[in-house]
């Protein structure tokens, strides 16, 4: 068999040549972005030729890639079929995710559903030859024992430590072992998923752990990871289980070794998630999700065996999945808004979740109603020219002056793509500069003054318009089509907000509070948010910041058998509101994509 | 790597030489009856070597092996540990058993806990984008779905049917499928597996299978099998349920086939089997039954999801397992003692299941009281110098006058071997002509006169007598010590049933019937019974023979939800007494050893 060796990896497969080069490498663990998910549209899964042949550039090639990439050995990986040995080097860097895991949480009394106590077991004697489930039901006064239970234990007798969850047993150790008690709380993203430690005796977190979501390699969003579902009808269920499922417990391995704690004692793991992800968790089908009348399988909160997914914990750990509203007001949402106390506001406030949806829950003192705005992927820094995910090298703030581009980098480094919060800051700049007119068209070149600092910021490649951020090593720009991506997410956001005012009946001024949740939101100022008119002027100066409200709500499930009732109550009396059915919407979304230069 | 070649049966397998011949050919999946588990004392695991070599006879060879044996190549498989390619010829053929499947029942009224109803889901809209569970639990009345069913199913709208488990959930199939609805009633014995599949709509059975227990291979009885979870404590488990659970997939995949039934469409199967057996069907441990104070580890009913065992069905397909009372009285009892409506007796009634163990249950008035015998295997064909199982060749029959023997053969073939009845009946002939003492002991060959027929019966081999039932092609002869397991299974069993009166205070002239149940005690005739002193003179009139109850007992489990209930309560309720902690028991043991010639 031929083989594809890596170099900067130092890693070699063998393959058999009938898949493209981009297939190959997801196959073996070789990351390679690619957000068309393989569709030869994005122009992004670049790899170069260093040693041995690739069949001639295709059509789609020559129009992506430019002529200096070409002449570099630069190929689409989507779109080339390999069929001998071959060197080869992976463009971009597996660089180091900011990903967020803390954020804000109200206070609440401790009260897991998972406790332990301590009894005595009899043992039988010829006169009285119990069996052993019959002593732990007289013991722990139940009616009948699980059976998977039965399945683990020898014969145990005399002091031993329950674990409940709730009224139901779920394990029984020897001696007492009170003080080793466990859980996780985990917040499962498209993106990226966060992973806490939780001791569940003093509700400290022992630890975190976060990674890139590995379905990835799937899709980059729920829609692209559902297109799979349907084209692997057979196997995509149990893939993107098993990934997401590996990664789970690769983070809580990472995390016992750290704290020294047996994974054995973890009893419990609480989930949020969005809805899409809850069911690729589950092994559920999803596609339904990504069709009219976009109905779910399930919304209603789980709780089941950890084991039955494959977590790994004790082996009669529970896994508790925190309710949905619908297909895109998920768990992660639903926690949001029970983290940031929605349900028993006596005021008017707003949270939104900004990502690749934009979820927007408005409490009308307490009163909820919710809806869901597909913004695209632009404020996370994809379907961007130069986009990035917000890591090391990434450009997450831009001003622009009569003194040139002032850049701030992530991790302080040379520049090599520009993250969400940097295409938006400059966005925002390019509409204050009055670069972008209203409309969103750049404006053109020669309608400046060519002593205008803004002139030789701006170039033409061919007829299109593109604003140079940084000319060398690699030139980083942005382009008319960057700015359209920024502007759907504006327009998709925008409009929701306002759509769910009016259905609320309640005037933007009667707003008390904006409460921005989420990995990307947080990265977001209010400044770029403003700015760009992703939320009026009149809010700014209500917003407030609440980080990673998913994991926290899944915490807040861990640590309280109350707060996963309430929970389940807020999911089931929050009202969705569907954008697209409600009337007049269409005219709402166009006015909101202006961009308004104050 | 070397090859053993099995003549007859045209198999041929590679071995790594570390093993003895009798695992090699165990793990080949060739049967070579081994009744004391491979442990070189029961003389009975003989093959033959027909080319090749094999290494030097051993000492206890020598001792376990006739001359003419030893000189015509033959060889105790458990005790040579071949090393290079050899043809064998295995001695004892897999011949067809057999297999009690049918019996008594009383009347009584279908009303399954399995049932199936037509309902009506209604499609979600844009405006009502419920989710699938939410329908279900509309539609269904219930507050929620078992997760394993959501993640069967696709979006599923219009005419379906409900499969229900009693009031659960646990199917839904599109349209209407009220017509097919199925279930598989078990009798797990420690030898045979008895299995019917059952049309649940009718009650009818519409097919049966049956086939030796796979287990064998770890063992022959109960207690081999636990010793060999002892020395295997890693994966016996595993080992046991794979074994069982493969046999049962297969039988139903056959009466599947020969009804034309889809096994989508069982939705339960309803399990009987004593203690062990049903520890070794859930992998459970079943170490404690085979030692003091012999505590089981549960005895309750069990109703499972079958598929969490591996049983193949539909995917929500129930497993119900009978209830146990204790280690040796299992749920093939309390089936046996349910079907015999022992619970609701308004006499006296004792129950018999004779087998390896020999297990008796009173019922005095409905009130029951219960014990277990080791009768040991000499009933069953077992642990008997020229025994073997009730199969085409066996002689189940025996009389013996002044003309000679006389033999009844199963299949009418030429007699290889004796059964358990025909030993029964050999014994109480032998009592009856008064070869056999009332100790037990045979008489003195010198002491009959040569012109008495039976003089020439009885041989000597060196100080033993032997009763030779037959010289020639092979010689098939009752020994001292096949008496000697006779009498043992005689006096646990005679023990037992007057221990039971003597604690329950009723006079044996007061009992009204006695059930006799299982699969061996069908094959012993009242004659044998009786005549050999099993069971008392008296009660020979109030025989009833009952067939397989255990397997009836499940069949009524499986059609009627109050059937289970009534068999828990039976289970519950029904006494246990341990005849090793009675008072007296060892000289009763004692008296009971005597043969009473009549």
């Amino acid at each position: 068999m031929p083989k594809i060796f890596i170099e900067q990896q130092n890693k070699m497969f063998e393959y058999v040549p009938n898949k493209n080069l981009l297939q190959l490498l997801l196959e073996n663990e070789v990351f390679v972005d690619n957000p068309c998910n393989g569709k030869g549209s994005c122009g992004k899964c670049k790899i170069r030729l260093l040693e041995g042949n690739l069949p001639d550039l295709s059509e789609t090639e020559r129009k992506l890639l430019k002529k200096e990439e070409m002449n570099a050995g630069i190929r689409l990986s989507c779109l080339v079929v390999p069929q001998e040995d071959i060197v080869i080097e992976i463009l971009q860097k597996e660089r180091k995710h900011e990903i967020l895991t803390t954020g804000y949480m109200p206070d609440f009394d401790f009260n897991p559903a998972i406790h332990k106590e301590i009894f005595e077991i009899k043992k039988p004697t010829l006169e009285n030859q119990i069996s052993l489930e019959d002593s732990i039901c007289n013991t722990f006064g139940i009616e009948k024992c699980d059976w998977k239970l039965l399945q683990q234990h020898e014969m145990i007798y005399g002091k031993v430590t329950g674990v409940f969850n709730g009224e139901d047993l779920i394990g029984i150790e020897a001696g007492d072992t009170k003080k080793n008690i466990y859980g996780v709380a985990i917040d499962i993203g498209t993106t990226t998923v966060v992973t806490a430690l939780i001791d569940m005796n003093t509700g400290n977190e022992l630890g975190t752990a976060s990674m890139i979501n590995p379905q990835k390699k799937f899709g980059m969003d729920v829609l692209t990871r559902i297109s799979y579902v349907l084209e692997h009808p057979k196997d995509a269920k149990e893939e993107l289980k098993h990934a997401i499922v590996n990664a789970i417990n690769e983070m809580i391995e990472d995390m016992c070794n750290q704290s020294k704690i047996d994974r054995k004692n973890i009893y419990e793991i609480a989930i949020a998630a969005n809805c899409t992800m809850m069911h690729f968790l589950l092994g559920v089908d999803a596609t339904d999700i990504g069709k009219s009348p976009y109905a779910p399988v399930f919304v209603k909160s789980k709780n089941i065996r950890a084991n039955d997914i494959g977590l790994k914990a004790h082996v009669g750990a529970r896994l508790y999945c925190l309710p949905s509203v619908s297909s895109y007001i998920g768990a992660d949402i639903v926690a949001g808004a029970y983290v940031c106390e929605l349900h028993r506001a006596s005021k008017n406030i707003l949270f939104i979740d900004i990502g690749t949806n934009g979820e927007i829950v408005l409490s009308n003192h307490g009163k909820l109603l919710s809806c869901s705005c597909a913004a695209g992927p632009a404020l996370e820094g994809m379907n961007i020219s130069s986009g990035m995910r917000a890591a090391e090298g990434a450009i997450e703030d831009v001003k622009i002056t009569e003194n040139g581009i002032e850049m701030k980098v992530i991790g302080n480094e040379e520049p090599i793509g520009i993250c969400g919060s940097g295409i938006l800051a400059a966005v925002k700049e390019l509409v204050r500069i009055a670069v972008i007119k209203k409309d969103g068209a750049f404006i053109k070149k020669e309608k400046l003054e060519e002593t205008d600092y803004r002139y030789d910021m701006i170039q033409l490649d061919g007829r299109k318009r593109e604003f140079v951020l940084k000319r060398s090593p690699e030139k980083l720009l942005i382009t008319q089509a960057d700015v359209r991506q920024v502007q759907l997410a504006k327009g998709a956001i925008l409009s929701g907000f306002y759509a769910l005012l009016k259905r609320a009946n309640i005037d933007m001024h009667k707003l008390d509070k904006v409460m921005i949740a989420g990995q990307f939101g947080s990265h977001l100022s209010a400044d770029s948010l403003v700015g760009t008119g992703i939320l009026p002027e009149e809010i700014k100066d209500k917003l407030v910041y609440v980080g990673n409200s998913s994991k926290t709500g899944a915490y807040m499930a861990l640590m309280s058998i109350d707060a996963k009732q309430q929970i389940e109550e807020l999911a089931h009396q929050m009202d969705y509101m569907e954008l697209g059915a409600s009337e007049g919407y269409e005219r709402l979304f166009a006015q909101c994509l202006l961009f308004t230069n104050r």
